[in-house]
């Protein structure tokens, strides 16, 4: 049964896998820009996961301005008590987009979930806004959110953890950092134990732009894998901790830039027509890796 | 600001905490059959967590037989497999009653969440009918389930282990064998970390009967204890596993049976005028008991 992810009318997402290109062609933040508005963008940037100040917020400020948005503010409400005061979601209402910066994302959902700064991004979320985040800050727009967890190929009881995230996107786990850190063993624990939940990994510099339709397209310089557990077997609820855990049947999905995907259906889009610039340049790119790995099957 | 609970026209949901009375009065299994429509009750038991087999389905078909029902089944699919083929589905479709018996709730949920059986329970809810649950049953009425965990007074890191539920109640965690297993440290642990949920802890031979419009009321032998971290502080997302958390401010109510909670405002309702024939015995027992507490007090 696919999972509940399709919100006609609601505003696009973008979860970006941490990392993403600050200084050079910026591909992800000035998406995230043009869907925001372009140059009548008004961008707040949310920096609750973060345990630096204005360091980062001030970053975010400048590399939006110069990507032309119109107005960019940040709020970094650090208790409930001022997540809840009227200013910071009046910022969010106002805004059409909204970025959430990396950190600690239980930081953020401690912080922010079930407020009415919360409930101000739902808000935006649903009106059409753009919400975008980058390592922390995407795996926060998860209703169920991996909080924290182990490195490792391969599931092991008790790898990862879970909590209630912000709940822009119901029906999908979204993990980051991903090839870099290792973490497919704890995203396939994850999906084994909920296996109504689809698990999204994004690498770094690199994002799952999710329309409201619930279409995933991958963008910037990375893969985006998503792990189906629909129809896996596993022994997640008998195994002790640290344990290797059974996860036999998840249908696994390794998307490289300009793929698209149906979450709901969990099937793979065809290729658009018009691509854009960057996609031909990949296509060489992976003509060119085969061939070696061709001559390398062929002198086993 | 409140949970999301409140769901009119939706059905009745029973959280009762293990080892509930079947063979005296019954007064919680009761009331499920007297909810599910007494001698018109169609009843399917659910035991997906169990390991026994016809042991214990055989045991609830006996007893609610007993109480009344006009039909009683009992499914146990396996594999989501199982989960997915139209039979199952179909009695649950009929069903004015469910029941779901105790075991293990991550396995409960990771083979009927998200299958073609657990779109039936969430439209059966839907439509009016009761769900109810034991033990694991009742942690899997939760969207965000605990699925295991530790025992403890005070909250420590990784001492909670959280899962994707059945989602028949949103914005509240349900554990179970609450006073009886020593679970406060993982119910604390579980709302620091996820403050949009309310925790409800629900001791054995005792129910927490939730109605559409969001009040709980408290039913059988023991206490129901909801945690509300909606203003608690916390430094769960920092703390290294094992080691003890900070949670400050959350606000806990321990309701003896009778009592009636409001789990959209978060606040303790009146208590009704005409209570039944239970509370009058239970309230001079309660007296009975203030007695000697007060004497221990008086002597230090």
């Amino acid at each position: 049964m696919p999972a509940d992810v399709a919100r006609p009318g609601a505003g696009v997402l973008v979860a970006i896998g941490g990392a993403e290109d600050k200084l050079g062609d910026r591909t992800i933040l000035g998406r995230f820009v043009q869907l925001a508005g372009g140059d009548r963008a008004r961008v707040v940037v949310l920096a609750s996961a973060s345990s630096l100040g204005e360091e980062l917020t001030g970053l975010y400020e400048r590399v939006f301005a110069e990507l032309g948005a119109a107005e960019v503010r940040s709020l970094r409400p650090r208790t409930r008590e001022e997540a809840e005061a009227a200013g910071p979601a009046e910022e969010v209402t106002r805004a059409t987009g909204v970025f959430m910066t990396g950190g600690n994302q239980l930081r953020l959902s401690m912080v922010v979930a079930g407020t009415r700064l919360g409930a101000a991004l739902l808000d935006a979320h649903r009106r059409g806004a753009v919400v975008g985040g980058t390592s922390a800050g995407a795996s926060a727009l998860s209703a169920h959110m991996v909080a924290f967890g182990g490195p490792g190929e391969v599931p092991k009881q008790r790898l990862a953890h879970m909590a209630a995230g912000l709940g822009l996107l119901p029906g999908a786990v979204i993990d980051q950092h991903f090839t870099q850190r290792g973490r497919m063993g704890r995203l396939l624990l994850l999906v084994a134990e909920s296996p109504s939940q689809l698990g999204i990994g994004v690498d770094e510099d690199t994002a799952a732009v999710i329309t409201p339709d619930g279409v995933l397209e991958v963008l910037g310089k990375g893969t985006v894998t998503v792990v189906d557990g629909t129809r896996a077997q596993s022994d997640a609820f008998e195994v002790r901790a640290r344990r290797p855990v059974l996860v036999s049947g998840v249908v696994l999905h390794a998307l490289p830039p300009g793929y698209r995907f149906d979450l709901g259906a969990r099937v793979l889009l065809p290729r658009l027509q018009a691509i854009g610039a960057g996609a031909p340049e990949r296509r060489r790119l992976r003509r060119g890796r085969r061939t070696p790995a061709a001559e390398r099957e062929a002198s086993r």
